[in-house]
């Protein structure tokens, strides 16, 4: 039982349980209380999750705090296609342990851990064999609707729950020295920019440069900084030039002002480009240096305006792309925000909040990512039920 | 004089010599037969240039060979925009050494050298600091149909003429043991494909594939079998599959063989794109393993289709681009090709083939580039004359 923290009583149809769930004579597993989805037009609705059993090398954990990701919106809403339902969303995960496997050493009861956007990968190809877990051959296994190869196909269900049970390899310790509801969103919106400036390896004195300032671009902005670099915010609002330089921005270019464009030629190393909308990428191709890179990080739902390969040839600029990070590189960035005091700008939201929070994220109308705080599950889904 | 090889008559109006090309009291400069476009409509047609004489740092250059770039066709075409008439083009120049300025000690009268498409560059920016002169951030000088900014802003002239004058920093020396008419192409197409598979430091056992088997696309076969890589040649004409494997290629692949597409997914490490007309980059990107990378070479005057950057993020590949080579790599290049013994495969034209060559290049017709002997120039300066 989650220590602290009442088993809530089945409060829609349970979503079925993995066939090891409560193995014959071993020790049970847990119905968690949860938030999700029904439909795609459902909304997000009370629903109850079977977990299982901790199997020798699981780790279960109390779920304290899940952040709100776009991606959430998407799958939820199945704006993506081949969603399967009920759904309950959720990788921003940060809890403490409950019980733990008969083979799992690095983790202890009552230790504050994390969960991102995987909870499995096939562990043999050469992607993770390398760390790059995230790029699997086999397919990394997602956090929330995906089949759990190694518990009987059952489809993954996240972090918007009371509970959950992960292997040892894809489970985080989360630094003490951190907010832990702010921690959350280290957990995918974090590690997804903080990968990209590892592999670009920035340093003291790189300019980096940061499209879009939403869950993902504040991230980008606080970890370039820690990194010592010097930070060009480039977004479309004017209502954003003052945030971005509370954030830590070093300047701020509003992307459709030709003339501001054009001062920027050629005087940035490396742009972390979070908007998932499409857009046109000429223009920031051309404030990049030589061998300047862009990693694009969102993924638009419709064609994006063709590239025009002279940028790319004329300074040996790379367009690339990058998936969230590898198990070993997310506890290497919450390492380094640990030491370095970075966490995400948070606002708390309770499960009856999900809905209204979802209508805000589509709006843009959040500093910076929402945050489930997981105790109020219960209270929300007794309320529902009234 | 260029021993061996009488100066021609005038035999056209001389193009412009730059002000100091018989500097008073000094050294005289000398007229050189050439080829080259008086207008976008015109062909080539024989012409006399105004060579300067050598300044301090110059090398003064007795041309044997020029090879056909394609650059050449759009640039004497006009189809770039923006040419200045007349035009020699011509940069992929081998010859010896005639003359050289007082304060050259690197090159001998007698010598073998090469030229390639840039003979200047500003020599101050970080670019040019870096042996990355093609990158330079004023703008390397073009071998032909630039401003010479250290000459008077006299428009340079190529090689598809008898000499040519070029400051020393900006001359290749050409290894004795290879066909100096084969290595003419390698100032060009050679340096194009080696920069990009050195850059992503290919090595044995890497797997290197190459799209389209032109002139670019030949040389990145041979240059990439020589560093010890797997080449697979992708192509859309059943009729190169031999051709690709005489030259080395381990795999042909049909590009619009959707199963073939499909078999080759997630195999490579590299793709050298020598493709300069439109086509869709995303097929390509799937055929990439993680950490991949396509570099495109050429630029199509249209729009290429859209990237889909969720090809990108799946795998973190980089879609680049690379222009030819910096100086030091370009000789670096050329010291490669004579270990290895690379060179091209030519077919020799005499200037009078040189408008039915520009037909047969823009047809596909060529394995894999045209060279002009430039000991033609002056006889078929006089047939047409006649």
């Amino acid at each position: 039982m989650t220590p602290g923290r009442p088993v809530p009583p089945p409060l829609a149809r349970p979503i079925a349980p993995a066939p090891d769930a409560a193995p014959t004579g071993g020790a049970a597993g847990q119905l968690a209380a949860a938030y999700g989805a029904v439909s795609g037009d459902s909304g997000l609705v009370p629903l109850t999750v079977a977990r299982r059993a901790p199997k020798p090398d699981d780790v279960e954990i109390a779920i304290e705090f899940c952040g709100l990701c776009h991606s959430d919106v998407h799958a939820t809403r199945g704006e993506w296609g081949g969603q399967v339902y009920p759904l309950v969303p959720g990788h921003e995960i940060v809890g403490t342990v409950t019980r733990v496997g008969a083979d799992v050493t690095d983790f202890a009861v009552g230790e504050r851990v994390g969960v991102g956007c995987m909870v499995d990968s096939c562990r043999e190809c050469d992607s993770c064999l390398d760390g790059l877990e995230q790029y699997c051959e086999r397919g990394m296994t997602g956090t929330y609707g995906a089949k759990d190869r190694r518990n009987g196909d059952a489809v993954t269900q996240g972090g918007y729950s009371s509970s959950i049970v992960v292997d040892r390899r894809y489970v985080l310790h989360v630094p003490d020295s951190l907010d832990p509801a702010a921690v959350a969103p280290l957990l995918c919106a974090g590690v997804t920019t903080f990968s990209p400036l590892r592999h670009f390896d920035v340093e003291e004195g790189d300019v980096v440069g940061v499209v879009g300032l939403g869950g993902l671009g504040h991230m980008a902005v606080k970890l370039a900084k820690a990194m010592g670099a010097r930070v060009v915010v480039f977004t479309t609002s004017e209502s954003k030039v003052a945030a971005a330089l509370e954030l830590g921005a070093d300047e701020v270019v509003l992307s459709r002002d030709e003339a501001a464009m054009e001062g920027a030629n050629r005087t940035i190393d490396l742009i972390i480009d979070t908007v998932a909308a499409p857009h046109d990428l000429n223009p920031f191709f051309r404030t990049l240096r030589v061998d300047g890179a862009l990693f694009q990080l969102g993924l638009p739902s419709e064609a994006m305006p063709p590239v025009n390969p002279g940028a790319l040839i004329r300074r040996r600029i790379a367009y690339a792309g990058s998936l969230i990070g590898g198990i070993a590189e997310t506890q290497e960035m919450l390492d380094f925000c640990a030491e370095h005091g970075v966490v995400a700008d948070i606002e708390m939201v309770s499960a009856g909040q999900l809905n209204e929070a979802y209508d805000r994220m589509v709006a843009g109308d959040v500093k910076y990512r929402f945050v489930l705080d997981t105790s109020t599950l219960q209270a929300a889904a007794e309320e529902a039920d009234a």
